[in-house]
């Protein structure tokens, strides 16, 4: 249970890490979108292991194979089957854990809960399975492009280092322009050195992304559970890694607000504010101004250092992790908070269509 | 759409601020369950408007009427229909927003969604929904009580007031001993004082509020998209007003964390963690630990003080509050806090029930 | 669990027979539509009891009472909540079958899986929570109005008297024309006498409805599990005491057919056929023809006779029924069975409006 | 949409008759389950085209391909993803129905719906779909083996051939020793003789499968929409061809019975009743008879005569069926129809862990 997402726009997603395959199933995407293949596949790049010198070296092309509900390369409404073999699967690589419960890892919570599981690489739990949100997200991002709306996301922290300015502020065109994917290219370089320190003594670290939706139309989002921020916290959280969401308030404490401060006032018929504490999002509802948010992602529970912990029977141990793994997650992150903010917004758009008469 | 939270144990809720009832029904709640009704008017009273001189004075006795589903005092397994009835509906009060939209709330987008809104006290976006949040989550404590989870929340923060101390340290005995809800009573009456202040600058603050639930037991949530933690951002969220949410990591920052400081070394069999910074979740599946998150509320937006807007026809307008409103709104949420963890806590019990063979 | 029906037009209803009143909420009604509630009254008084000298003689005045999500009479798009009271629970008719399973009831059912049950009346079993299936099921069909689609049902079998005409052929403008609701008045008095003669001998006798929508645009109906026949026929066997159904073939037997004879010949670009054994259904989606059904009630489970069963001891009782019950519940349930085909419809049109870009 | 069935335990398929592959996700089916693979390749080839030469002679292996959440022969509770490859997809055989509607066919209402179909063989409306429920249900089934629950269907009508016996009366071992699968085997002579005859017409023929379910347990269905024969409709009307669905009251009228006639005395505190016109669920809950229900296919449209029709652009024109058909679908059918059945029972199994305390 709990592999399936959105209630018009469905992805439900299968695969292990080291499993034959991963892959998904596109349930409710409307019939005539003209599929960008290439736009999917850039998508998974970003997200792919091997990209760069800070990221784990796993090899796979993630290639990702369709294989229905798409012809003569549009979408025709049935269901879009896809997936993405695994290639680099070195199952011998993690025979060391499997009696060993790793540290901050979901190693020994699947063992209880299901009285098995696939230690292979971390088996269902591993952040792998977000290659297939990539796919469905960047199918999800074209339908959105269709009527102007844009998502950008980008690395907003690493460690200490944060960027001050507003994404209003920043060149996004320069996102891309650098490892980490930080679009303040000064803070951008510290980063990256910071992350080259954290792996070099075999440690890892925590960051922060901000995710931007522009040119949302007012209207989307359902009270009162499936409030548009409330969808989008729950996809971000869903996420490996992720602790904290915040949408609206940017770079202000919440808690400390004043509401004279922070309330915004409206100046158009358009529903336009003044200012945009409210993240574009009031009563649940897109009101027309940029929706924005940033994801807090913990530091790598993989760990290059011997750490302490249990086996399978109880006794304590050391483990150490083996071969190369991510310092920090969230410059690979970028495209797959992309995919849940572009799933959650399209998702909430087909359900618009049915708000009136 | 979107009224409905939860997968087995389901709550569905209705109606606005002023109309004649709300209410709602609770489906998949098992048979045989023993119902405190003392418990569940405990409950509602924490939430209930007039309860203390730092609250809205709106007269509501918030008294819930069970129609179904419960039989000789214990539930059938049937749905639990509630309403309570709306006392105070003083729609005279509204007649000034008609055809105004309040800054930072919901007027305008529920105005542009669906072409027609019901005004009143901000009809289907009051807050007055949580009452019926609350009637349920109370049912849900006691199914979880049983099988000793235990549930509470306070107050953590107003303004720039925030406990220190963690929730270990804390006596939550005290919770209710103060009408802030703030178990550190010496920071409770600073909190107090600064809301009496706000108040009598017609203004508002934000505020947080830490949840805690103990006595989990191991194996609750579902990978990959219901992960226990992403399901209670989600209806955290869902909550009028909140803008943030944490778990796991208290007091300390989650996007400058190490690894090497922040992974929770497995000391027994029982999954016992030496510390608890993943906040009792691991793989989104709970570990047997402590499950705490904090939620971020924003200053109520109603002002006692003038605000310039727009109406309905795109003209300046100013406008100012009438009554007298919550000045923060965190002490009343508390239990709505509560009953939002019980209602996917319970959820996620019921689910896990399924899980093996 | 299983107290909601519907995708994005939800209904969830509560209830017992002799609780203090039944309800429901309808979630995911377009905001805007002008609600006529005179048309769902007549509705709920074609299935009230004691409306004719063939139905059981319990006084209800059924009438429903709005809670929500109607605003200076028109729909809002937030959660119809409303309640109908029951007025005439006679609880202590019902205390000999407290300790007894009657013949064919869900007594039995009930006790064993929940391990209590509210005995009185049926409790949730009992037939009286259709009534809220009506009263949902006439707001379905005002918007279905709005777009030209008509739905009419009338019985058209009771014991061994069927009628033998087409629908096409009968005047529906009769169907209430009797109390029976059969529009050929000639066997409809057959079946009169008929009812009259069973009621007398204390036994009971099964009957058949036919349903028909016309007006039903191309393309409503989603494969492969939600054909548009599937989820008609999961409505109508919902309903208390129907045990078949089929979708065309119009009097004639399904098993037995021929290709050559039944396939429909397409005739002109709006998909009109030559003939319409295919009940307006082709691959689970409409195809713009009548749309029509039948739907097989078994006779009802109360007999004014002694029968053997046991009690919940397991002693070998005999039962007889008290009051007076219905002898035939067909002429009843002509609006039921037009609510769920309405129900089914509506929320079909609105899965229909998310098919393409 | 509508791509998926269960609560609990789930299917999503995918796949069009002519593209890469089929496919589908279990999610949902609990962990530990040791997966017996030649049990469900068994049900496969019992569906496959070739088998006999009352078979459409499509050369399809229906080799089932497992890539995730199986783990060292068992199930681990994560996702079960798998796919079929088309093999003998020869997409030129159906060019010339590119621009034509066949009769009774989904053709033209798919092209209405969406604006787009793969119209190779029938894309998403073929029958080479239900290949995905049956290692479903294959899979289904062998979870309810474990806990004492037997299914098994067989033709019991083809033509106006059909069996006069109860199931109770038949040799159910005999069920697979003659290729149109009926257990009475002088009728199932006659049943291959009028097949063939009917074949060598060019036409086809309708026909009937009786589905049974002996060791169910008391309790399992949910009042009051899904019910346990509701959803039991549903999913065999799911079934392409299908158009009718009768529960209990085997071989006598439903419409026509009287209720001393049909009612089913409880003779035990097991709640066995001494007739089973019920067919084993009373109130929409199991009552620990068989549970036995009746599935009428119409015949199948393909002919091997020429039909008049129309084209894309409105123009009259005639079609004739290629290659070779089935005709009559009803004996590949049996295992389809096992595999819905399963399908449900195996959800309400699951459903039914969580109703009571």
């Amino acid at each position: 249970m709990g592999n399936t997402i959105g209630k018009i726009f469905k992805l439900t997603t299968f695969g292990e890490s080291h499993g034959k395959a991963i892959g998904g199933i596109i349930d409710g995407c409307p019939a005539g979108l003209k599929v960008d293949f290439d736009l999917i596949q850039a998508q998974l790049d970003k997200r792919k292991p091997g990209q760069s010198e800070i990221t784990t070296q796993r090899k796979e092309s993630d290639t990702v194979e369709f294989l229905s509900g798409i012809f003569e390369g549009k979408t025709t409404g049935t269901p879009i089957g896809f997936i993405i073999k695994n290639e680099d699967a070195k199952s011998k690589d993690y025979s060391h854990i499997k009696e060993v419960y790793r540290p901050s890892h979901a190693d020994f919570t699947y063992q209880e809960k299901y009285g098995i599981r696939d230690y292979r690489g971390g088996g269902r739990s591993s952040a792998r399975e977000t290659a297939c949100r990539v796919v469905a997200g960047a199918v999800a991002q074209q339908l959105l492009q269709r009527i102007g709306v844009k998502i950008a996301a980008y690395v907003s922290a690493v460690a200490s280092m944060r960027i001050k300015k507003s994404y209003k502020d920043l060149d996004l065109s320069l996102i891309d322009s650098n490892i980490v994917r930080c679009p303040d290219t000064e803070i951008a370089n510290k980063m990256i050195v910071e992350i080259q320190k954290i792996q070099k003594d075999g440690d890892t670290i925590g960051g922060e992304i901000t995710a931007l939706a522009t040119g949302v139309p007012v209207g989307w989002g359902e009270p009162v559970f499936d409030k548009l921020h409330a969808d989008l916290g729950k996809v971000m959280l869903s996420i490996n890694a992720v602790h904290g969401f915040k949408y609206g308030f940017e770079r202000i404490d919440i808690s400390s607000s004043k509401g004279s401060e922070v309330n915004d006032i409206i100046i158009d018929s358009n529903g336009t504010t003044k200012t945009n504490f409210s993240g574009g999002i009031q009563g649940g509802i897109s009101n027309g101004n940029d929706i924005y948010c940033e994801v807090a992602f913990k530091p790598v529970a993989t760990l290059m250092q011997k750490q302490n912990t249990i086996d399978a029977a109880g006794n304590k141990v050391e483990i150490k992790g083996k071969g190369r793994h991510d310092a920090c997650v969230v410059p690979r992150a970028v495209p797959i908070v992309e995919s849940m903010m572009a799933l959650t917004l399209v998702d909430h758009y087909l359900r618009s269509r049915v708000n009136k008469i």
